[in-house]
């Protein structure tokens, strides 16, 4: 069996290596268009940083690696220029040389991965114009970072021009690689502006949810520009650049990071003829094949079932293209492996915080016309609160009203993220149910959780909901009902709620005479716990009452600015 | 409905606030023996320690809240002294003015915890030997390692004697509670003798695992005796104390922490005629129920099923506490809430790592006769290797040798233990199998995990061996086998097996004459990867090879020292 591989980093590589250990004879040549094999292009944005330090640390495996002890035919600087299905042959280009040689497969494996979109806007080539997919873009950005700039601006004595290194920083785009970017840019000491054409950063996320990672992001300084797109570059006379909005503005920059998305690369899937999805995906089966039998595709290319709406999407991430890689492998091995789909797991540092997120979001459940789903805002310490360092969780699930399956979850906080997501992450992928987490029995002690976590409290507080034991309300949905605020008065000083009512909870058992008993009454506290037992004694004193789920928590980043 | 619930501390204090939130009207009567309800007793050796500095921060719900907020009928220093179960009354006794009152009641719910274990040996009750279960008891600890004591030993210049605070601990008892003091005393600046009986620390771990954790303790300067019991105590003439062993050897000490373990309180029990199991816990079913269909009991003083083997055990934890005194308040409201059983996850923190297990451990399913799994030693990063700060996960994973499913998780590690335990056990508590952790879909970001996060990757090793892919052995049960390293001539300098012919991996394939075609040939490298790789080839070149689970990683805790 003679296999070639297009593309040497996550998925192909993965192939490649699997591959060799299923099938200690097969012939495998594994081509990659760039310099390097098998590299970590998630570390890109933390090598520009300077917290990887050295280049090298990103190189996973090297073609050496995989020549000596895979005996794969390994060659970077290696396009695939054509491919002929019919005759099953590949062109292949050595980009150095110039040189194009046929190669014949039994089976083709593509992993071309997913290109750095770039619109063409007028002065989109401007030098200091990047993008962040390679380990040579990451060294172009820090080569860019590390030289001298002519600062033309009056010199306040000599009005000379003085040199100094880039200083201003635009960033276009606010998902995973936009944010990362942002980051890894102020720790290097620069300030970062970051233009965003849609209306919230980290487009996965519910917009509440993103709103929080926009106020922590600007508490650090970084200035956020939402809801207008980029329109073009230009230089400026000073000699650095600016990036031009949809709506006119222009912020100055001495460097650009172009973190607009991706796009599947489907030009070779286009020379073989494959049938590609709606998403402009390549379509594969469950065992990872193309249209054409002899053809497989895996990574950022591919489309995949989303695990929880079964709608094909596209999900470049690492996870998933290892797996799928593996998955290749071991189908042309002759096994029976298949694919489950992508659930979207993601995470990402910002800062001293981490944002992640798995399964369906709400606008994703509403743009597909689900509406079988309920909502939860919870605000549970990352661990005991008694012992130091506790810090806040915001977090929202997302459930089905009729049999309490877990949907989505999505995690902020400074302490224990990664911890609480993979635990949604594990339990979406089982098909558990909120009641399954009201049991989960996780990790205790002081230092890492509560007795119970905050995954158990998710499941609690969805339960009683489904079991209507809590009817609850949302802060964009509150009609005109009586709002009854539980706090202490010494919190309501400190922001009070337009038109509510103040019942402290220790007296509402005595003051239940002065609500009103033909009404709805939504029920405020902090954080909805305080409201929930509130609402409880108000609903088994014959009072419709809802409590409004995450409270004051929740208020602060669910209503519009 | 009356309702008395004895003990006011997690399990009690859980029922007590859920049953009020779903029966307004129930009149409910919360006794507890000592001056505080609801208290942090998991915080308790951090309070020692001074991590927790405040004693009222452990005091998470106070008897005014239960009144105020709860509506609860709630007495500290308030003791059972009897129980008509026929007449359905209790007497209790105020502990500060020893009046007795009797009250009936319709339901009665026990959650009397359980006591630290105090072997009657000599001198056991010096002053300077104590418990970690109250608030009081922490607090006696800190004003006696606070407090002067006398020096007698010979001052150099005058002779005189000195005063000075308490320097030397010995902590007897080697599980979670006695691992927290140790941390804790030697975090206020004590020297830290461990003493215990069994031949590891942590009983509830493998023995080749809590080997790694006595060597982490023994390199922060833990002096640690090992298969050693406590013969009792006496006072010395310089005014300490010593602890005397089993095998004749004192060891000086200024405080003794006894935390030899824990039993459940079943005196209560006892006065109401209840079953008790086996085990000595209290006997209930999945209603929390007790033999007597009128009295409830949750928390450490019952049996619990294990939820991995099946088995009655007795598993003190206070996230099971917590839910079984939900689950009480449930069913006491007519809900159908069940208790699906414990299966041990815990967590500790030891110096900068953390140690934590889930499920069943090898040595339980041996003791119970089960020879139908299998288990592996993997040794991943805990994120991406090119990330700054990546530390090593030693990692044991038991498996169902005839269908994949996971049995149990043993792991050490200074990042990121807590959450690949979560995983776990979510895993665990789905019925996942080692196939379901190969296709998990976990949070991956370089600061956080890698694209095959260690919870895939055991996945992965598990299925390959499952498979047939790649057949393992042990270290402590090589046999007459062929020894291959496959490791670099340089680290084999550093450490040898005796015995072991080297080929490094990328020869192997030009040197297969050099091996044994008539023998058994087991793979060794540093972490079983190259061995992995070597043993496919082998394989497939018609050798019998097995991988060694763990390569030189785990024989570094698996052999006798």
């Amino acid at each position: 069996m003679k296999v070639i591989i297009v593309g040497g980093v996550a998925g192909g590589a993965s192939c490649a290596a699997r591959l060799r250990r299923l099938d200690e004879k097969a012939e495998i040549t594994m081509v990659e268009r760039g310099p390097y094999v098998s590299y970590a292009n998630c570390g890109l944005p933390y090598h520009v940083g300077g917290t990887i330090e050295n280049e090298a640390s990103l190189l996973v495996a090297t073609e050496q690696t995989f020549k000596a002890v895979f005996n794969v035919d390994c060659r970077t600087n290696c396009e695939v220029v054509s491919i002929e299905a019919g005759k099953k042959t590949v062109d292949l280009k050595n980009t150095n040389t110039g040189e194009i040689t046929t190669e014949s497969y039994d089976k083709l494996v593509l992993s071309p991965g997913a290109a750095p979109i770039r619109p063409p806007l007028p002065g989109i080539d401007l030098p200091g114009i990047f993008s962040v997919r390679t380990v040579p873009d990451a060294r172009n950005i820090r080569e860019w970072l590390e030289r001298d700039i002519v600062q033309s601006a009056m010199n306040e004595y000599s009005g000379a021009n003085t040199l100094s290194k880039p200083k201003k920083a635009v960033v276009v785009g606010g998902g995973f690689i936009g944010l990362e970017m942002v980051e890894n840019l102020i720790h290097r000491g620069l300030t970062v502006t970051l233009v965003e054409k849609l209306d919230q950063v980290m487009p996965p996320l519910d917009p509440e949810m993103a709103k929080l990672v926009k106020r922590y992001m600007a508490r650090r300084g970084v200035k956020i520009k939402l809801g207008d797109g980029v329109a073009g570059f230009r230089n400026t006379e000073e000699g650095s650049l600016e990036v031009l909005t949809e709506s006119g503005k222009a912020h100055k920059a001495d460097i650009v990071i172009l973190a607009i998305g991706v796009r599947p690369e489907t030009a070779l899937a286009k020379l073989a003829g494959l049938e590609l999805g709606q998403r402009g995906g390549i379509r594969v089966d469950e065992q990872m094949r193309t249209s054409n039998p002899d053809i497989f595709a895996v990574g950022d290319a591919v489309e995949v079932k989303d695990f929880v709406t079964g709608e094909w999407s596209l999900i470049p991430l690492a996870g998933p293209a290892n797996r799928q890689g593996r998955i290749v492998a071991d189908v042309l091995a002759g096994r029976n492996s298949r694919y489950r789909g992508t659930q979207g797991t993601s995470i990402c540092q910002i800062f001293d915080a981490t944002i992640a997120q798995t399964g369906a979001s709400e606008k994703v459940l509403k743009r597909i016309g689900d509406t079988n789903f309920e909502k939860i805002y919870i605000y549970p310490n990352s661990h005991a609160g008694y012992y130091p360092g506790a810090k806040v969780l915001a977090t929202k699930v997302i459930f089905r009203k009729s049999d309490g399956r877990l949907l989505g979850a999505q995690v902020l906080g400074e302490d224990g993220v990664a911890k609480r997501m993979d635990s949604f992450s594990m339990a979406i992928q089982m098909g558990c149910t909120i009641y399954d987490l009201e049991e989960s029995e996780l990790t205790y002690a002081p230092p890492y959780g509560s007795a119970k976590d905050p995954v158990n409290f998710a499941g609690m507080v969805a339960a009683d909901i489904l079991s209507g034991l809590m009817p609850i309300a949302h802060w964009n949905d509150l009609g005109d009902s009586f709002l009854l605020d539980v706090r202490n008065p010494q919190e309501i000083e400190v922001e009070a709620v337009p038109g509510a009512v103040n019942i402290p909870l220790p007296q509402i058992r005595s003051r239940l005479g002065e609500l009103p008993v033909d009404r709805e009454i939504l029920v405020i506290c902090r954080s909805a716990q305080r409201a929930y037992f509130a609402t409880r004694i108000l609903l088994q004193n014959g009072f419709r009452a809802k409590n409004i789920s995450g409270g004051m928590m929740s208020r602060s980043h669910s209503i519009q600015d």
